[in-house]
């Protein structure tokens, strides 16, 4: 099976910042980068207004970059409670923007992005950091966190997709080419990465 | 003050099964029942097509109702993990709902909701619902749980707007007067309420 073209968005969520980014599957392992951002959303805001906010910028994304795919972090019950309810309803408005351009969304734990991208479950961010610009081919490391997250969770997507498809498809992969996703990169220059 | 005529949505939050209810506020605390309903999405389904079906349910709903605030019922971090996440994801699209209408959205606890309808915070779901069923003078209980809750949360929100706006203008609320929402209520066969 052949991803070559497939144009993944990864989303790491959150309502006071939340990471995006864009990258294009390459030949192999490779990787290309294509766009990167955090939107941030005043904390002193009504939830309502943040969450409208949240959904415009990454409609928007949506609409620009066209993915073929979403991968987004999955949410988990720990560390402050109405932070984590707070990045629970963020999800919710990210993933309905993908359905509502039935753009498929896969959930990722950390420690699944971790290992993929580093081959450890327990990378420190420091690691992962590195490890994302030693595969992006990045003049210099993204930031902040967010962004490098997002990064990871689309680089994650890109290397285990191979392995999602043949096991809902039951196929070996064996001269099989599915082209997804071979739009040109549109660039925004305050969203373009150094590469 | 008078809120006569104000039209309100209560949502009990969920994505098996969310209520939805529309209420408006008579004379005094006299509250006139106008809808009331379930969404269901299929739990066998993918997180985006229930989220995408419910957020559709509730914009038809909106669309057709035309709320001047919607009250909606504050998720906590208990019982099943898994559903709590879900509920919380459900929250996100329907507080989205809102926003996009610029409608105003109040949050309740459970126990807040109690005791502004029945005059207990541990109330259980019987008095709850005999109390509800008085307040709108039905004519049968309402159905299901989520159905009741969902009217429970707009009544809640009717007797306890009044105090609300004073807190935010510093108003006594004496020889004051606030039309808001007059419009007459539309009626449909599927979600009219016995009365």
């Amino acid at each position: 099976m052949n991803l070559e073209g497939l144009r993944v968005m990864g989303i790491d969520p959150g309502l006071t910042r939340c990471g995006l980014s864009v990258v294009q599957a390459g030949r192999g392992r490779a990787v290309l980068p294509v766009a990167v951002g955090v939107v941030r959303t005043p904390s002193g805001d009504d939830l309502a207004l943040r969450l409208l906010r949240l959904s415009r910028a990454v409609r928007e994304w949506m609409d620009e970059y066209s993915p073929d795919v979403v991968a987004i972090e999955r949410v988990f019950e720990r560390g402050n409670v109405s932070t984590v309810m707070h990045t629970a309803h963020a999800v919710g408005v990210l993933v309905l923007a993908a359905a509502e351009r039935e753009v498929p969304v896969h959930m990722y734990t950390p420690s699944e992005v971790k290992k993929a991208v580093s081959g450890n479950g327990r990378a420190d961010k420091k690691q992962m950091t590195a490890m994302i610009t030693r595969i992006l081919g990045l003049s210099e490391p993204p930031k902040p966190a967010d962004a490098a997250d997002a990064l990871a969770l689309a680089v994650c997507h890109c290397w285990r997709a191979p392995m999602i498809f043949r096991q809902r498809h039951g196929a070996t992969g064996a001269g099989r080419s599915t082209a997804v996703g071979t739009t040109p990169a549109p660039h925004n220059q305050n969203r373009s990465l150094p590469s």
